[in-house]
């Protein structure tokens, strides 16, 4: 499937919505708990989506457009949300990633990207040069993925509730 | 985490606005498409929860509860969905499913389910002796696990676009 900006931000401004079904008022069960040892809970991914729609999407977006010579992303911190959500709640943090969403969104269509714009460049300090539609892809592609991740976090438990069917549930096997 | 009837139900009730909200009115190229092979797309898990709604889970329920000597599951086709698909659409797939699973749930709260029920037993025709709390933990793993699969699916249509990205993103690995 061919990248294009409205494609990607049909599943964007999808996912506010997609995590306040999965997640508002449900019992804290579901969302504290992790898959054990160091992984997240549910109420840590929407901590990291939080910060990533603060530092890492459209900062980059603005990096790649600018005239910068120098075109390095800073590195974008995947556990700095456990500072910033010291006293936060899920509802604090769903109605932030919703506003914010929404913000970053607007951004993103005010610049009316062109096909050159999209091919534009800038230079990941892991991984060297990305493109502009590269960039916007992996957006796009980061929140399904931790879509996932919170139907698996929440899966997991009931690993044990499943009894034998836990041969059948994939998830349970990831 | 314990399994209880309301905890499961927290989920089951989600699901049908969870699928809404990923899915209503976005572009086919999204829902039609699948992992390759003979994977699914979102629009043939649709068809699979569906049926799931109208021939799986309750009636195994009943089955369980019934005074019937012989408590053995008929074996649930995962794929007559392909012909029962033929002519739906997706926004009839997810109406239908919303007010099926509605319906469903009305049934499981109907039954004031005891702890004793709860252990109640039947006969899977390919594991063996399930209990009923076995059974709706899986019904509601069930959900979740095909939520990811829609996530991985539609994240997958954009497997080239995100350039070398792709290493950092588990979802396109699976």
């Amino acid at each position: 499937m061919n990248f294009t900006v409205e494609k990607s931000i049909e599943i964007l401004e999808r996912t506010p919505e997609v995590l306040e079904a999965m997640l508002k008022d449900i019992s804290a069960e579901w969302t504290e708990k992790t898959e054990g040892g160091e992984t997240w809970s549910a109420f840590d991914v929407l901590g990291h989506l939080v910060h990533g729609e603060k530092t890492d999407w459209i900062p980059r977006v603005e990096i790649i457009l600018s005239p910068a010579p120098d075109k390095t992303f800073e590195l974008f911190d995947r556990f700095v949300q456990f500072e910033e959500s010291k006293g936060k709640t899920l509802p604090e943090f769903l109605d932030e990633f919703k506003r914010l969403r929404k913000k970053n969104i607007g951004v993103l269509r005010s610049k009316k990207l062109t096909g050159k714009n999209l091919e534009e460049k800038g230079v990941h300090p892991a991984l060297g040069e990305v493109t502009l539609a590269q960039l916007i892809s992996t957006w796009t592609v980061h929140d399904l993925d931790h879509i996932a991740q919170i139907s698996r976090v929440m899966a997991k438990q009931y690993e044990e509730e499943v009894g034998p069917w836990i041969d059948y549930l994939r998830i349970l096997n990831l």
